[in-house]
């Protein structure tokens, strides 16, 4: 898979892309991924074109939301199902970003899982791509929202986003997909703990897969308590009952993400939703690039200085970083 | 308790704290606690005076630290134990600083802690406080080592810091102490959960508290075994024994805490620690003033400006940082 010619040059490599080099892609999504300069370049490309249409997937471990991706990917090639008048559109091309936390304990399930999607490894119809925390500054959540926007120029109309956990990181990330989809199992615990951590407020779409197992009425139940509670505004979550492994609702899952879809544009709410997420991406560069200069501040001679002076009693760390950042 | 006359200048709450003023005191924790101008008039007095001796307690929730804190204040008025020459010197005070976490989960448990601990509400020798995330940019830790060291200002010799959880956040603040003191129980899991933490690098002494449950010798194997997996130059942390419940081990406890403040003392770690503490400090103060700079110009003209030009994919969120940083 080496192509020693290719360019490192983003406009050509992204041209390349364009037309379906997958290698080109890859490299891009580097780029985005490693932060600084060269993402830069990138981002400067890829934020003049389209939005790819963006379907986060997140839910516990062992939710099955890898196997519900796989199921998805096939599923969302066939294209948006009809909707009034307009005619249901293949798509060619389905790209699924997987996005690995850094946690090494659970490290070992998402490589299984990685394995098994690689299935798909060999669909040119189908880009995957692992995304993991590289520890720079800023992180998943300034490259993810970077490499949606590069795929989405690359000419991928659909981006599945799956992660693994419950954590803010992964609300942050799922909770800025088009459509959200959170996925639970039947038994009482998972939906409570989803909900715990936030997501009944960021999920457009509940999934309660592995519904042959017993539980299935009791988490309905649960969900739909929740629900009950909750205030929405035009769109209330439908609840979803799939069994992965064998594909079961997997048809119903995507018809629904499809009625989302086409709520959000029907009511102009898709472009507000993704002006508010670039007004979020924005803020998060504002503070990395802040964050940045903290470091340099506190690598410099001046910093020592101030930490002198805060050692014998002659200044306050206010009055410290006041004299910092008059520099 | 209301004492509507009393000053709410700054130095004249420090000068009535010193004497011995608890409300004087409560008054300027507060201010401490709230952040903003009036928490930085504080530092600017606080800041010139002598430091508290801190000594942070964390462990898992029902390790027993309330109960051990509540049996540490009585030892540890009796001051530091005669090393060398030096005779035991007693302490006039002890002050107690309870970081209760935001979580609503463990609440009320953490109150019941403290209306025990309200024992020594009418013990004139010692004051107890409890300080609770309040949501202000940088929270708890800003405002615990703002606190330490007011504490240290009021005349406090000795203030003993005593945490809920093994999270990030209380390991930050704990670890801060001149001395980390880390609590668990009886039976394997405590220790494990412990380090995962990241509690190990911090621990200066170990407790295995309830030593009078199932379990203790398999505990002191856990931490033993990681302690021969770890570095240390100088300063190996004991592991002492306890029943809080009863006083068991607490004088031990104590003199390990002396024995370890010796240590520090006379290889000048002391000195070394405090400045290190402070230059952390800094930079967090200074991550706090540039994350308030972020607030700011997100609320301005110029960033909707951007957003708009984001919107319109005229820009991207790189170049709109800089635009926005340039001005």
């Amino acid at each position: 898979m080496t192509t020693p010619t290719l360019s490192r040059d983003p406009e050509t490599l992204l041209a390349e892309a364009a037309t379906g080099n997958r290698v080109a892609l890859a490299r891009l999504l580097t780029m985005v991924e490693r932060g600084g300069t060269e993402a830069e370049a990138v981002a400067a490309l890829a934020y003049r074109s389209a939005h790819s249409y963006t379907v986060g997937l997140t839910g516990p471990p062992g939710a099955g939301k890898s196997t519900l991706t796989d199921r998805l990917i096939t599923t969302a090639r066939r294209g948006w199902p009809e909707v009034g008048e307009r005619p249901a559109e293949p798509l060619e091309q389905v790209a699924v970003l997987a996005i690995d936390p850094s946690s090494p304990f659970t490290g070992g399930a998402i490589l299984g899982d990685r394995i098994r999607m690689q299935d798909h490894a060999t669909d040119p119809t189908v880009f995957i791509r692992s995304m993991a925390t590289r520890g720079h500054l800023g992180g998943l959540a300034l490259a993810v929202p970077g490499a949606v926007r590069l795929l989405g120029a690359a000419g991928m109309p659909v981006t599945l986003i799956e992660t693994v956990g419950v954590g803010q990181m992964e609300v942050d990330i799922v909770g800025a997909a088009d459509t959200t989809v959170v996925v639970v199992t039947p038994g009482a615990g998972d939906a409570m703990q989803a909900n715990k951590a936030g997501i009944l407020e960021i999920a457009d779409v509940f999934v309660i897969n592995k519904a042959d197992r017993p539980g299935l009425r009791e988490a309905r139940r649960d969900l739909e308590g929740m629900l009950e509670l909750s205030m929405f505004d035009g769109w209330v979550p439908p609840i979803v009952e799939t069994v992965a492994q064998d594909g079961t609702g997997v048809d119903s899952l995507w018809a629904e993400v499809a009625r989302h879809r086409a709520h959000l544009i029907e009511t102009g709410e898709l472009a507000a939703r993704r002006q508010r997420r670039l007004a979020e991406e924005l803020r998060r560069v504002l503070g990395v690039r802040l964050a940045l200069d903290v470091e340099q501040l506190a690598g410099g001679a001046l910093f020592a200085e101030q930490v002198s002076a805060l050692s014998s009693g002659e200044t306050d760390p206010f009055r410290a970083a006041a004299a910092l950042l008059d520099r």
